[in-house]
């Protein structure tokens, strides 16, 4: 396969190119890393820590609302503080990925956790939003009631936990498109 | 770039090689979206003609349970299909694949939309899950009664439907890795 040296010229330079693009698109992928470490984290936290007691009871009866009432918030709370610690030990990984802009097999194995994560999130996510929606609004024909008519700040704390997950979600996604993105070039 | 007659003709080798694995990876990919279009449709179609009707009623009530009393399962049927008809429209993408087992650019593309519909996917499904545990357990501290002690076969096939899309969950994910194992390889 003999090149004229013209063609030499311009492939090292678009190969120079293509790296500093790579390493470009592995420090955005640093950034957004830690972006979603912070939300995932304090989305976990909110939820943990939300509980409400009424400022009326019983003798017998203490009114008290705590998020683990919901088993869904629990399977929230451990989803997100899950995805957070990932997100931590991915790190490495994608400051590696910042020096080495060919690697090619870590970052297949980054997108194959990456979608597992996300996927295990969105769902933990949807299924929480899916409760509170439910505290919220009730459902007359199930007969259940909107607990949140009662229970106020425990429900705008329920309802605000869910914003850091659902801002990591679309972060994963796009930190599994900056995956294939630089796999796909050569 | 000089190459010897040897090392041209190990390339050669290493690259038909690789288009075979390409185009076998490529049928595979048919297969699956070809599975996942029926678990999706069959799954839309169970959960949307759900409803069922007590045998006893009143001069004024009639106990009567439609998948629409929950508007999280309204969200899953409407997600299902969605699912389905973007699984059918991406069948011509998936068979130039095959023919064309070089093609970059447009499974970049698939697997930004296959990651769309699985996140989609994924937060229906997990919604409509939360909503069906519910109807079976209840939740005795917020007071919400499992009405499937009432409208048993309803909540049968409540149950039943959520099967078909969490079969295409994992297959979605599995087209998403085709798809980057594929980009991987030069």
């Amino acid at each position: 396969m003999k090149s004229s040296p013209a063609e030499l010229i311009s492939e090292a330079k678009s190969s120079t190119q293509n790296s500093k693009m790579k390493r470009a698109v592995s420090v955005l992928d640093f950034i957004l890393r830690l972006i979603a470490v912070v939300a995932t984290l304090a989305s976990a936290i909110a939820m943990g820590t939300t509980d409400e007691s009424l400022p009326f009871f019983t003798q017998f009866i203490r009114f008290r609302a705590e998020y683990d009432d919901l088993p869904t918030l629990r399977l929230f709370v451990v989803a997100s503080a899950f995805a957070s610690g990932y997100l931590i030990l991915s790190l490495p990984l994608s400051i590696l990925h910042i020096t080495r802009s060919s690697a090619r097999r870590t970052r297949v194995i980054l997108i194959i956790l990456d979608m597992v994560m996300l996927t295990s999130l969105t769902a933990a996510s949807s299924a929480a939003a899916a409760i509170v929606y439910l505290a919220h609004k009730g459902n007359a024909k199930a007969n259940w009631f909107a607990f949140c008519q009662q229970y106020d700040s425990f429900c705008e704390r329920i309802s605000g936990s869910l914003i850091g997950s659902f801002i990591a979600i679309p972060l994963f996604i796009m930190l599994i498109l900056f995956s294939a993105l630089v796999l796909s070039k050569r």
